[in-house]
């Protein structure tokens, strides 16, 4: 087999939205990288949703930002409709959301890639890894041609064999109109990884000028667009609003009455679907009890008629989902410009990883995105970078990069995934944080740009500015702990002109702000602070004095949290040696191997009284 | 198998160049069309050169644009180089020529397309044809859905039975990374159609950071881009350069040592090449004595880095690819980001045709674009409209609209087509245009207009235009004749200025204006216009003038190619009761079935006395 000349520290193979993130991050890390795509006029493609963010995922999504990643720049660059998400809930569930121009989306990402310097894009599909000593050393592409590298990152999204089902037609491919790769599956299968088998599915995408959105209630987008990443200034696209509609008693009578013609229900998907985002098939049957559901109509894009039927997602044959499309209001006479479908593809269950996101079995390959399991951009952005930067730290011996549970949205997802692992597609939610009120949005760049800059991924002056900024909040905190204000009658008279209890004593500037009734206006007109504070500074300040006593506990949760996570596990620790483990938890210890107690502690199944045993395992071991 | 409900008029199948203009011109016609695209997002790609127009192509987009096609409209909104070539040569061989951003020229014509009112535009691969009672019915796709029409237009590229080449390595693909059609193919052929197979191929495109442009000579944009479309008043786009090298004995001497390992040369491919865009393994081999070819580098488009490597086209294993690109001297370190390739594919004789590219076998189904043999993006769209024109008439119960030789590029290629067939790839050359002094690229408009605006294309606003036009060329070219230049003193200072004889009589402005040093300046010092006359007016004016003799022949020549024309041959005309004709031509002439004695004529192997037989053939079944 020929080889290609030059030899990479890292080959990313697949230039989705994990892979992007993937090859950027190690790039930007200073190892010389190879992002391969099966076609690149897909790159950073989407296939489904025209939307970055969401609930939890926007988290995400700002994290990636924090850390010195691409997807919400580019996202600003590209976004045609901004909203933040739970703003009437508390900051902890704030989430932000957008929907992009698809094919500009895909132009400013590749635009991004091709200009990263130790990054070479290239067009290659990827039908087997290559081995040398036991340790990855390249792939080989469906030409025969080699790329040699250190570590290689499989990003692969849907794409292994991966089959389109329509009705009860069935298609190779790795999304519709490409082509899947079976080649590599199999060969990992022959490598010994255990494969898995999962379903998405996309909806219908109509044409603009054959909906009556007079049916439809215009969702406006912000009129002032907050930008998602924190190094935009300014956004300059176009905002469009969305619509939103409802399926009726009529559309659900339809798919009922087709269910045996359509892919899910008709017996042709093994794969296990995503439970929350759901075919309209499985909302029809797993929620007989509700007559209609959301239908909301977006742009996929500011050139194109194509609108994205969020809602109307189905694997039904073409002439069934014409029929159950009309049945919407407003959609009578809906054109299908491309049909729904649904797409089964192959994963490895994400117990066969370590916390880097590398393999167990093959030192040197990494896994990020949909191969893992999860469902999303975001998910797919925040695996992709944190196995890009983990690929880097290990050619560049530096020690891996893990975030915790508590420092990050990223940290509980990836300890989910290599904790529990997944069977059906994961996504992230914020229910899964147990400290979600410590993983803001708002704060994403305050919790993570410090490491961010230890990776070489964000700039000094940024570093600078960042710490700066954590240094006025600290200030000003204190500052507002400290004034006390007196019960003259110009604060009462204030006081209950803004509809708040007047005060006896002399009370603290922040327990004024602690109300709910009051915001720092309130604080600026009692006792402005000597130089103007800037909003961003204000935002952190409300919130943290307002939740204080949420936060003060939470930390102390960390606190007791960070104990059992401190107490390491060496990676070749012997569980049958442990006295009092069951078989089971034995086996699966043995084989998740988790690098903590912490770790140990959320695998299913696992008791306290195991725990406690493996704590004195440990013990023993270190004496020994 | 179910059918979608609603008819249509006219199917279009492929959304490349052929079926865009196609699906314009039916609907716009008044028909009510479906285009098909395999893929939305490919919709007018540009697989191979980034570029529109050039010899004799920048004729026919002007011809498609005169008839009110898109192609010309949707290059100005995305050219970022414009040239006019062979301005040196008389105005018979000009041609525009730019270089387009790949990925917007997709996003404008898409964007045309689905603004179309009439035209539906759906993504969905055909597999099979519907016919009923002998006539085509529909089109069945590979979901086993169907739709119903009274015409099919088979625009399908490269991709039945599509197989990609790159060395010994062969893929299935309709183009890179692009599914193939095999089902159609197969059914054609059940059908009875003969089938041909023909070779294409790309070169590799490279990046941008990785070219030494100090190594190439850049070949500047024209200062004042002149739209290619008549109905464009103004550029927007920034223009670019492109860069000129050249290869080298090294380079000859790599592919030489590799040529066994070529697709090409290696006996892995079995379709005909395009004469006139070889592969570099075909330069090397049919050229030997050529030591160095040109290589020309033109941006992909303003937001990407790759670039389009112009000459490098070649069927090489990748390894070979990459030694082969960098012995060129400025491509020392070039990264390939997509390695060039070889791809055959199944095409159709066109000598199945009717001169409305219409098939013989089987009434209401079309063929436009490479099916019919033909390469290149303008040959496409130019057959492309004349089948979407050709199959509305059909709807319509209009006459045929054929253009003849002497009327439009056009005419030329399908009278080449489908009289003489072809067994390589047909390009479009100013050569074959018998009266191409008539057919220019600057009287398009003054040529075609008004039958566009008989169509239906047309405004009538612009057609007004096209009239006054006609009229205010006539008027001038008449006052510049009639107009006696009297040598006095002034006259003939004026005349020795401008380095040309003086005169000794009076002699008429149009004969001053004949002298080749002389321009419509001096007719404009020697004797103003009463009204200013625009600068279109003025060019026809010259032209007119100057080229007058050869003009008059040419008029005179296509006279006595009309007459021939203007004798039909009765469409069951019995070839076979004609006495004195071959065994060969009675075969030919029952199967090609020419429609005049003019195009008889043009039949490979016919011969003067054969004419003479036919004509008295014809005579005789008229008058029975």
């Amino acid at each position: 087999m020929a080889f290609y000349k030059k030899k990479y520290d890292i080959i990313v193979v697949g230039a989705g939205h994990a892979g992007c993130e993937a090859a950027l991050a190690a790039a930007r890390m200073g190892t010389s990288v190879l992002l391969l795509a099966i076609d690149l006029d897909k790159l950073a493609a989407m296939p489904c949703s025209p939307s970055i963010g969401g609930m939890a995922k926007g988290q995400l999504v700002k994290e990636i930002d924090a850390l010195g990643g691409e997807m919400a720049k580019v996202t600003d660059k590209t976004a045609i409709s901004y909203n933040i998400l739970n703003t009437k809930k508390g900051p902890a569930v704030h989430s932000s959301r957008t929907q992009n121009d698809k094919m500009r989306y895909h132009m400013a990402m590749k635009a991004s890639v091709e200009k990263q310097s130790g990054l070479d894009l290239k067009q290659g599909m990827v039908e087997r890894l290559v081995i040398e000593n036991g340790h990855i050393a390249g792939v080989e592409d469906r030409t025969g041609f080699g790329y040699s590298a250190r570590a290689v990152i499989l990003a692969t999204g849907t794409f292994l064999s991966g089959l389109v089902h329509i009705g009860f037609k069935s298609i190779k491919s790795g999304r519709a109109g490409e082509f899947a790769s079976y080649g590599l599956p199999a060969h990992l299968k022959e490598l010994g990884f255990t494969l898995g088998r999962m379903k998405t599915g996309t909806p219908p995408r109509l044409h603009k000028d054959s909906i009556d959105f007079s049916q439809f209630v215009p969702q406006e987008p912000m009129a002032k667009p907050a930008p998602f990443s924190f190094f935009t200034e300014k956004i300059s696209m176009p905002q469009v609003p969305s619509y939103m509609g409802h399926t009726n008693e009529k559309s659900r009578k339809i798919v009922l009455d087709n269910l045996k013609h359509s892919a899910l229900y008709g017996g042709m998907i093994k794969g296990v679907s995503a439970r929350y985002c759901p075919s309209f098939e499985d909302k029809v049957v797993k929620f007989p009890e509700r007559l209609r559901h959301h239908v909301i109509l977006e742009h996929e894009g500011l050139d194109t008629d194509e609108i994205y039927a969020s809602g109307l997602g189905n694997s039904l044959p073409v002439e069934v989902q014409v029929e159950f499309v009309r049945s919407v209001k407003g959609l009578e006479h809906a054109e299908i410009m491309r049909p729904g479908y649904a797409i089964e593809y192959d994963y490895i269950n994400p117990l066969q990883l370590k916390p880097t996101l590398e393999t167990k079995r093959l030192p040197g390959l990494f896994l990020a995105g949909q191969i893992n399991g999860t469902s999303g951009y975001e998910e797919a952005g925040a695996q992709g970078m944190w196995a890009g930067i983990n690929a880097a730290c290990q050619i560049q011996k530096r020690p891996p990069f893990i975030l915790d549970r508590s420092q990050a949205y990223m940290g509980v997802m990836i300890d989910d995934l290599v904790t529990k692992g997944t069977k059906e597609p994961y996504r992230m939610f914020t229910s899964r944080a147990e400290y979600r009120l410590m993983l803001r949005e708002d704060n994403a760049d305050l919790r993570l740009m410090s490491m961010g800059h230890d990776l070489g991924l964000i700039d000094k002056h940024i570093l600078q500015d960042v710490n700066d900024r954590k240094q006025q909040i600290k200030n000003e905190i204190k500052r507002i702990k400290k004034t006390i204000i007196k019960p003259v009658p110009l604060v009462n008279q204030y006081l209950e002109s803004r509809n708040t209890t007047p005060i006896d004593n002399g009370v603290s500037l922040d327990q004024i702000l602690k109300r709910a009734e009051m915001d720092y206006s309130d604080v600026e007109f009692l006792a402005p602070a000597p130089e103007p504070v800037s909003l961003k500074i204000v935002r952190q300040v409300v919130i943290e004095t307002k939740y204080e006593g949420y936060i003060q506990r939470q930390i102390r949760e960390i606190e007791k949290f960070k104990n059992l996570e401190n107490v390491k596990i060496p990676e070749d620790f012997d569980y049958t040696k442990v006295n009092g483990l069951s078989n089971e938890l034995c086996e699966k210890l043995s084989s998740i191997r988790p690098a903590s107690l912490g770790q140990s502690s959320r695998i299913d199944g696992m008791t306290p009284s195991a725990i406690a045993v493996i704590m004195i395992g440990i013990k023993a071991a270190r004496k020994s």
